[in-house]
């Protein structure tokens, strides 16, 4: 046995195909192509063709696949009913857990087929629970509109403008897979036990509500919104940092240098957000990054993908409570293509622990007996 | 890095002070006793309490303890509401993990308040989806009632018999915890995001669902029946070994001897179960071990916890296709100890994984690009 290593960092727990992180010189790549090369070329259809197959699609949009994906958004009576059951209150990643739960009934090994039952039923049940806590009717999906269309038209029951549309499909699309992370190390660990696709999503979706993982990008717009305005923003950020808070959108554990997905929605940012809201992203960002740098001289920090995926999301229309589990409707293609690798050559994933408690322990004599009445 | 572990068995992952399996000697102590010791003395919320609190309570059943739980049965109304909606045909696991999904606005860190919640909560929930499934109406919990004695009061609506109850609760005692399983260790990897006690509790039973992990223990009552008679051990095991079949209740992976609760649940067993059923699972038993023994002379093969769990919960009287969601009822406990003990130290789990994919492939000069329309 290996020396105890509680966050597993130096342990290789597998291996993936599907996308590569290289933190070191702040590389994202899904089938060897970069996601910026990706955000550039394809939809999320398209995309998810890519981390799917391995290979773009011949024509993007690809026709038979969004078409495979559109026929299954419409969720069953069963899963209505459960979603319909859930309290307004519900957390919305947790609407979405026990919303795919529903689903029921997919045998082990996952299949694509199953990946895309999961990647389409996603969104509805994120827009039916949404429409529900409001009091207002669910729209039935729009075969004529893509995957990302169609979320914002079940939400809202109107054709979304093409600049929001981007922009949240650029914002999935950066988001589809992300390494080993927790939440599809998670995938992981319940796939390999046999356990079906929507067990495994489940954990995952568990995952992704921690905010050491999932994050809080509403938090970034949120500081955005306190800071208000350009000039605001150093006496504001010093104060805080005098507070001692967090400040929000800076920093992550892979990445040595800066995040590709904050420099790739840093761009897209800057074309979908109002000229306004993104001049002032901006300042708080350098300014940000300039206390922190004095704070902290021997820290590398670097503007981390929360902080203009908040920006982005923001500009695609999306209520901020949706945030955290949008992130999970996306993330859905990533973990549906793990659990595909992980049922290829699968093995139980069951790691030792060190047990550091009592030994040899007993009850004394004369304390009673659980005998079989 | 270290070399790439598909199944981690070589890593310490953490530390635990909970249980200790110890494989090579056939040990599984909780808190320092065995599990022997325990089921000997303890009730199940006496057992709770001293894998919780690190020792047995002053006196067994610790009423204090004993009420604070029995006051958290009852569902509220909104997830009942939930448990109501789920389709009959839902896996009573599922159903499980729905129904503990819907309680709810749990906040980070876990407490044992709300590891009491969980324990409370999970007869109800699965006794409330058997009886709707059924067409029945669900039983209120009755305080009067122990928690495993209540379980099977509200899964049949009369008062259970006490040879069923000593059945179950020794049953549930011996697997209420071992130490870093698969389900703990997604429980434990959900919940280093910081996600919510039910996240990570949905997680755990989403792998306690897999065969790998959960097992069958249903599937060797199923093979005795298939045996029938003591006399037709022989053949029908020799015929099975010769399709190629696996013999349901024999192996384990952590253990290099027989599983201690094995040995503990065919005492059990032998208190519990009908003579003339206990004789033909003895003979299957010796039977079965002799051909395997003979077959794979190299193995250390012994009978597993399944074998003689299965014949413990046929004796509780449970309908079989809940022996699977009944293991989760009582791991409940087990879970609750491992968060509180994560939520103390925690760190993120995530670890690193070796990419085996392609690199450096970009899409042509020509291709179409994507446009912010």
């Amino acid at each position: 046995m290996s020396a105890s290593r509680a966050g597993l960092e130096d342990v290789v727990a597998g291996t993936t195909a599907v996308s590569e992180v290289d933190g070191e010189h702040g590389g994202l790549s899904y089938r060897g192509y970069t996601i910026a090369d990706v955000v550039g070329h394809l939809g999320f259809e398209g995309a998810t063709h890519l981390l799917w197959w391995g290979r773009p699609p011949a024509q993007d949009p690809p026709a038979r696949f969004v078409a495979g994906l559109a026929e299954k958004r419409a969720l069953t009576v069963e899963t209505a009913r459960v979603v319909d059951a859930l309290a307004p209150s519900t957390d919305p990643m947790d609407a979405l857990r026990m919303g795919l739960s529903a689903l029921a009934g997919f045998p082990y090994p996952p299949t694509e087929e199953q990946g895309m039952r999961v990647v389409a039923a996603a969104p509805s049940v994120l827009a039916r629970f949404h429409r529900r806590r409001l009091g207002l009717e669910p729209i039935e999906p729009d075969p004529a509109l893509g995957h990302v269309a169609n979320f914002l038209y079940m939400l809202e029951g109107k054709r979304p403008d093409a600049r929001r549309v981007y922009a949240l499909e650029s914002y999935c699309i950066s988001v589809l897979d992300h390494g080993m992370n927790a939440s599809t190390f998670a995938l992981r660990v319940v796939l390999s036990t046999q356990a079906d696709l929507l067990s495994a999503v489940s954990a995952a979706i568990g995952a992704l509500k921690g905010p050491l993982h999932g994050g809080a990008p509403s938090k970034a717009v949120e500081m955005l919104d306190a800071i208000g305005t350009p000039e605001n923003a150093l006496p504001w950020i010093q104060a805080a940092l005098a507070r001692k808070e967090r400040l929000m959108g800076f920093g992550h554990r892979a990445y040595k240098v800066e995040d590709p997905r904050a420099i790739l929605l840093r761009e897209i940012a800057g074309r979908t957000a109002p000229a306004a809201r993104f001049e002032l992203a901006s300042t708080v960002e350098e300014v940000a990054l300039a206390e922190l740098r004095k704070a902290k001289p021997n820290e590398r920090l670097f503007t981390n993908v929360e902080f203009y995926a908040g920006l982005v999301l923001e500009a695609s229309g999306l209520p901020r409570d949706l945030f955290p589990s949008v992130f999970g409707v996306a993330r859905t293609v990533g973990w549906s293509a793990h659990a595909l690798e992980q049922a290829a050559h699968n093995r139980l994933i069951r790691p030792g622990v060190e047990y550091t408690g009592a030994r040899g322990l007993s009850f004394p004599p004369e304390a009673p007996v659980r005998a079989l009445p």
